[in-house]
């Protein structure tokens, strides 16, 4: 399993693209390896790449590339995310998308056939790099299927699907560009992965166009993003099962759309938010956090959120954002940090994910009316949602301390699957459960 | 009178700000001084500049110099415009106002304050500079006071009269760091200028917050901009008398509002765009339209949109900006460029304005019941208003072929302020003028 941490530049945070500072990424990076992590995920802002619709500046590919560079100096592979889009509370959405240019920017035919240019484009850039871990279409880009975020908000899941399939085929062909490069492969270990991420509104919220399919559908992971400001923290408290197991739910909740039961499951972005999460209590919590991860089954890797505090010199930030780093703004690493180094070191040593998957699964009942995906399924699945309760209370009565797998019922009698999967034990959500305690919480509830 | 033009990159349009290249500014701004004008008018990128709300990038600022400087080197004085805010159909706005940062910019108490930070530091960035021409607050900024630009669009009157003082005494302070500056003053001949720029909504549109006041009360100057897609060349045909004169009446109908008789207008803005323009037409309607620009008193300049073509390799402009360049984007001179060149000669050669004022005013009938601007003024004055039109019947009859001044009704006994005007008599528009015949274009219709 990989350990690796999401690149929050400690000087002018991902501004510091606009006055690019090889010398400021190094120490970043250098901090960023002292930790035992062998992996960053980094963040061009798509307005600085492209920002006329048909201008993709060579000038931010080579940045790009450089900071792919520098961080393979220090031993460290790296995800490159396009399309930014959303960061910390800030949208970053180029110029020809807004006012007088507003357009759909999952449907429109010229700004799909651009933005898949600019996947293109920035795959290539990298594409020949020995160190690249893959191409993330972007930062939680389902989060502008929605308000506040830009309108329009029509997107369907079909063309949801339509346009995820465009940018994973746009980043396979800017990859495909050093398919001839010598030795490449070999000194890889594994080709690069494409992946699509999206915020936990795809499994929790009914109302959201992209949802587990398009996690489960494209690319070749099934990306997850643990936040537990949705509501998880409030319920169950910073340190309760339901906080510190919630990486590890949406783990098993997110695998449970896979078809392929081999397809690794990467939790992408999980961090300890101050807004309901003591300072006090960050060490602890990452810690149990990755624990309960190492339990699950295909797990790809962690990457933690984030490696540097915000400066306070910054306006604006939701308070918590000042605080998510496993080192302060100056460097020094803090004790999430001494945490989170810990256990990736111990994973290097060979203590990582359980051997077997966990036996058990719990059954998610997603088949609705004449087969249809059911309404109320990414409600039930949210935390205090009936499902989630379920999950959370099997979890911690099991012996081993595992949480369960998760099945669905559409799949409930694919013997192949479930053997494939190591499931041996289907259990149903008692019909005494709680119907959902709580919706899911929108990311504006963090500000 | 000056003499000038927009200035709009031939390379990367205003994303050249993103890859600044000292040698493409030079060629541009040869390019212009070889026109015979006397200054340019340059648009730094607001996001580029502030990213984040309390960060202002010092290599931007050294950037926006390092132009002055170019352009002083080939004996261009330079206007400096701050908020951009909007330009050609474009949107630049800073994420800190986007999406959930979405606050009035015109009137909550950080963004207004951060604003006026930037306005002072790129004020004082050039306040050494020689040939400062002056700081315009930013360009058309009152078009953020409605859709489609981001809301919130509940700004008053009375809010926008606060934002503009607040921006003026901003760019005051920033240029004050200069005050020092030996043999400054004697070097420029005159004080920079601080002038706040309007679309002409300002004038045209009762709904706009921003009207003639904040325009004529604020800064050193009354800045105009003329663009006949505002239905002047739908109405009169684009060489009719109604259209090579907008730039002329627009500059009479601001000048009323001014309260010192010999404060100077500005025509900042001016172009001729081939949505309602003929590019056969293009030079025509150029060189008449300066002509008549020259019949007016108090004229501190014209400024012409723009330099260069915007290069068809940019996408998404509205069609009219791809052609409204005095060069081609390659540098080759225009028609229009010709007749704009032969015009800035002759006035560098002392043919300028005409001596004395136009002796006629037309009275604008402001006062509304009990003394309150009256709603339909601006809806009077736009063209095809009952204003305009009786504005223009007057211009056309005149002997010498000069538009008459306007007169408020509500300063019409002010003996002292018509003397200084040099109105020696005043016309009232005839009870069977028409009402409006149509209201003001929003300039989406450019696209």
């Amino acid at each position: 399993m990989r350990f690796g941490v999401n690149h929050t530049p400690s000087v002018g945070w991902f501004h510091s693209w606009l006055d690019f500072s090889p010398s400021d990424t190094a120490r970043d990076m250098e901090q960023i390896a002292s930790l035992g992590a062998d992996h960053v995920r980094i963040f061009p802002l798509w307005p600085v790449v492209q920002p006329n619709r048909t201008l993709i500046r060579q000038s931010a590919l080579r940045d790009v590339a450089t900071v792919v560079d520098i961080a393979g100096s220090f031993g460290l592979d790296v995800n490159v995310d396009a399309l930014q889009g959303h960061l910390s509370s800030f949208d970053f959405v180029p110029s020809w998308l807004e006012s007088w240019h507003r357009r759909n920017m999952f449907t429109d035919p010229d700004v799909v056939a651009s933005t898949a240019a600019y996947v293109e484009a920035l795959a290539a850039a990298v594409a020949d790099k020995p160190n690249l871990l893959g191409i993330t279409i972007g930062n939680e880009v389902n989060q502008f299927a929605h308000a506040p975020h830009p309108a329009p908000h029509d997107t369907t899941a079909e063309q949801g699907h339509a346009w995820a399939a465009a940018m994973v085929a746009a980043a396979r062909r800017g990859l495909s560009v050093a398919s001839g490069v010598s030795g490449l492969e070999a000194r890889r270990g594994s080709a690069p992965l494409v992946t699509v991420a999206q915020y936990d509104a795809a499994w929790y919220d009914d109302a959201q166009p992209f949802g587990p399919e398009h996690a489960a559908d494209h690319g070749d992971a099934t990306v997850t993003h643990s936040w537990v400001f949705n509501g998880s923290a409030a319920l169950h408290g910073a340190l309760g099962p339901g906080s510190v197991r919630h990486g590890e739910y949406l783990l098993q909740l997110a695998a449970a759309w896979n078809r392929d039961p081999e397809r690794p499951n990467w939790l992408q972005e999980v961090g300890a938010p101050t807004n309901v999460v003591d300072p006090a209590d960050a060490a602890s919590f990452t810690e149990q956090t990755i624990r309960h991860v190492l339990d699950a089954q295909h797990v790809l890797g962690v990457t933690w959120w984030c490696s540097h505090d915000v400066s306070r010199s910054l306006a604006d930030f939701p308070e918590l954002e000042y605080d998510l780093g496993l080192f302060t703004n100056d460097g020094r690493l803090k004790p999430a940090g001494e945490a989170f180094a810990a256990l990736a070191r111990s994973a290097r040593d060979g203590a990582t994910t359980s051997a077997a998957p966990p036996s058990t699964a719990l059954v998610l009942d997603d088949d609705g009316p004449d087969g249809a995906p059911r309404h109320g399924i990414r409600a039930d699945s949210a935390p205090g949602g009936r499902f989630a309760a379920a999950w959370l209370e099997l979890a911690e009565s099991a012996l081993d301390g595992r949480g369960p797998q998760v099945v669905l019922r559409s799949r409930i009698d694919d013997d192949t699957l479930l053997a494939a999967r190591g499931i041996t034990r289907c259990v149903e959500v008692p019909d005494d459960a709680p119907t959902a305690l709580l919706s899911v919480a929108h990311p504006a509830t963090m500000a």
